[in-house]
């Protein structure tokens, strides 16, 4: 059985092999016999009695590459030199740089760059503020922001170990959409003090993406910043997933013949991403939500501790149902969990009306098991790589940036956000839509050209583009 | 007479030439005539009736070019299409980006670089922080901070103008000494507010650039960012000119054979970049340093409003002078400018001791004319670059980082600083000293290298590098 590298480990073992004692194929079946899955096999140094191989090898977990280690170790003439791990040797140094667009040859380059002439360049901008986006990075740039408060599933990690996120991303804004983004992780947890220095530092960037930041201080700093700032700011954990979870359901309903006008659905888990989620879904024409979370269904009836519930549950749950998920998920014709593992069962599924449409996206593990749901409904969607239907925020942040930068919007408001969700959604065409295939592929290579087309539209038709449509691709 | 591009422009003008009428003859006579200098001609398109070429034409300044554009458009044939400025277009968009440094081809790569795989990563150093020196971008970056209040020669422009210096001064750092660099212009000039700021984004970064800060504001903001972080916090017009200042004074004292002990020497405009080099010549064993500045001679019997005057003479003047320049001027050795266009005279020259050093650094006009000081000086430098001997912080910065990044240093001390000035000043070998030669060209590739390695041995030595000296050249 291949081993899915999302969910192991992937290996690179120096072997010094003594010719007259061991082959190569005593080294693969020691790993094949261990379990491991050999991926790469690189000679290093070829010597008189002696090979040095790199063997590149997928294991399950550490315990499980240890165990390979020990295999080999215990066999005549191999001898394991060194473990390294093909995670954190991409991360050596970081995973991005800085470069020169133009290289500073001799004294003349040098005085165009720098000083004396660069003054002249300097007193356009300071006459003419609006040259910026003209004479200086800030066109194509973007500040990816975190207070390393709730990253990824591992929660208050603080700045430095949110770093390798943010570089990740920066990387994707570029390869991506040529987006030039670059990481700003703050050591401070104060939203007043965020706020601050996310105004400070707005002048070098066209846009903010705010990530991993926790709730519910992630609203206030949003909502601030937005008010303030003539540049986009676009909470991307809230606003991301909601863009991407509304093209998998715009595909979906449209696979099982609903409209978004009739449906019943479940959110379960209230935070920031279930809450943005809510309301994208509303904005597109979903009239019955019914949110829930620990307390159960969040309703009208209570004074929530959590003041965003009691907030929440003024603009959804119509009938202001109560009770636990069992009740709220009865006839329901979409589940949508931004929660935890295992919560929704096969029963609740069970009851759901005809052709049910689960969104489990809980990471690492969904709210239920894929084998085990997929007799039940009609179409899953994870928010893993190995299973089908992946909601990826990857398919929706650069497009929506870049759509952004090229429109100089001065926001990335919800008709922008809509727009980019069609746009996800079109790019599966009819002839394809399949219960397998409601959402493109993060490497799909039309997703982001048809995002940024649909968000500079969207963002001329409702005023807040500064510059005509143009195409860069 | 060709034209210093330091000192003019240099344009780029769009031709387009009827066959039938013109040559490129009538066009080269036309731009010289009126003094325009022809660079460089590239023929853009070749039609039946009509040629289109660029021509690249350095001019003396702005009402300079419009003659030259008159003369060619008054001349039968040749009409101007277009005209444009070559330091403007060379800033179109920005001149740095962000790049990725290994690309990510496939959904292997991106569970590596990204999530689920980079969550491994972010727990490593979130056990040890100081893992983010080999696991994030940290350990190879800095950021050049500017509040935009005291850019080049312009005052205080705002942090948009200013981007366009930092983002040159990133390009330097990248090529002469592979830092990367990243500009961070920050829209407030409250320094508690700087302050909090440059802590707050720090984790990211193995250095901090502060750059065109207005004085006072600078010592304040520099002081408490170097007491409260862990990295180097270094002003660079304070102490990379000063830097660079020591190394041409100690070639210049080799070369007219006195020692530092004996000087007298004279600093005339004391602002930051006046003290930051006092400082820095009596650390390296200068006695005898006499502060001027619109006041007169820095002195003790006096409370300047300036408070940071009447700190400057508690450990300057040892004689405690008063009067004007012409009385501190009287057999000084060296002359220290950094102040105003023609504030030394020639009489205060030819009042100086035998072999007179000149530092005439105001910019873009020294405080002498170079032509008008040359027969009663043995020795001028200045901070242009069309005359010998050119005092550019260029030659201090990329080095002096690349050195605190690779011992890992905690901050850039006095004994870093003085150990960069002497691997500047010793570039020029014993051989090629000269009164025209006393300080190395920007362009000359041993001065990093130099620098590096006496700033990573001085940081050794002195106890604030965590890293053990290794060679990355």
């Amino acid at each position: 059985m291949a081993i899915q590298n999302s969910a192991g480990l992937s290996l690179i073992l120096r072997l010094e092999l003594e010719n007259s004692i061991t082959t190569f194929g005593q080294v693969a079946s020691a790993i094949g016999e261990t379990g491991g899955d050999i991926i790469a096999v690189d000679v290093i140094h070829v010597g008189k009695s002696h090979v040095t191989r790199d063997v590149t090898v997928n294991v399950f977990d550490r315990a499980h590459g240890q165990k390979v280690v020990k295999a080999l170790d215990s066999k005549p003439g191999i001898k394991v030199v060194n473990v390294s791990d093909r995670t954190f040797l991409v991360h050596i140094g970081g995973k991005i740089e800085v470069n020169s667009k133009v290289p500073v040859k001799n004294r003349d380059d040098l005085s165009r760059v720098y000083t004396p002439g660069v003054a002249r360049v300097c007193q356009a901008i300071h006459e003419d503020p609006s040259k910026a986006y003209q004479l200086t990075i800030k066109r194509n740039t973007v500040a990816v922001v975190s207070d390393g408060t709730a990253v990824l599933g591992l929660g208050d990690i603080g700045p430095e170990a949110a770093m390798p996120v943010m570089e990740g991303k920066a990387m994707l804004f570029k390869q991506l959409a040529q987006v030039d983004a670059f990481p700003i992780c703050l050591n401070s947890k104060d939203p007043d003090e965020i706020v601050a220095i996310v105004k400070a530092i707005a002048p070098a960037f066209g846009g903010i993406n705010l990530e991993d930041i926790s709730s519910p201080r992630c609203f206030e700093i949003e909502e601030r910043l937005k008010k303030e700032l003539d540049i986009p700011v676009f909470h991307d954990d809230q606003h991301g997933t909601a863009v991407v979870l509304l093209a998998g359901l715009l595909n979906a309903v449209k696979l099982v013949g609903k409209r978004l006008e009739d449906l019943k659905v479940v959110v379960c888990g209230i935070g920031a991403a279930g809450i943005a989620c809510t309301r994208m879904i509303l904005s597109a024409g979903v009239k019955q939500v019914i949110g829930v979370d620990r307390a159960g269904i969040i309703n009208r009836n209570e004074e929530y501790t959590n003041s965003m519930w009691t907030h929440y549950a003024q603009f959804t749950n119509p009938d202001n149902l109560t009770g636990s998920l069992a009740e709220a998920i009865q006839g329901a014709d979409v589940f949508i969990g931004l929660s935890g593992p295992g919560v929704l069962k096969i029963e609740h599924v069970k009851s759901m009306a005809k052709d049910p449409i689960v969104f489990a996206m809980a990471n690492p593990n969904p709210e239920i098991d894929p084998e085990d749901a997929e007799p039940y409904v009609r179409v899953l969607a994870t928010g893993r790589s190995d299973y089908p239907n992946q909601i990826n925020n990857v398919l929706c942040f650069p497009g929506i940036f870049r759509g952004a930068l090229d429109s100089r919007a001065t926001c990335i408001n919800e008709e922008m956000k809509l727009a980019a969700a069609q746009a996800i959604a079109s790019v599966v065409s009819d002839e394809e839509l399949h219960e397998q295939y409601i959402i493109p592929s993060v490497f799909n290579k039309k997703v982001v050209k048809a995002v940024r087309d649909a968000v500079v539209k969207a963002a001329n038709r409702t005023g807040v583009a500064r510059k005509e449509i143009r195409n860069i691709f």
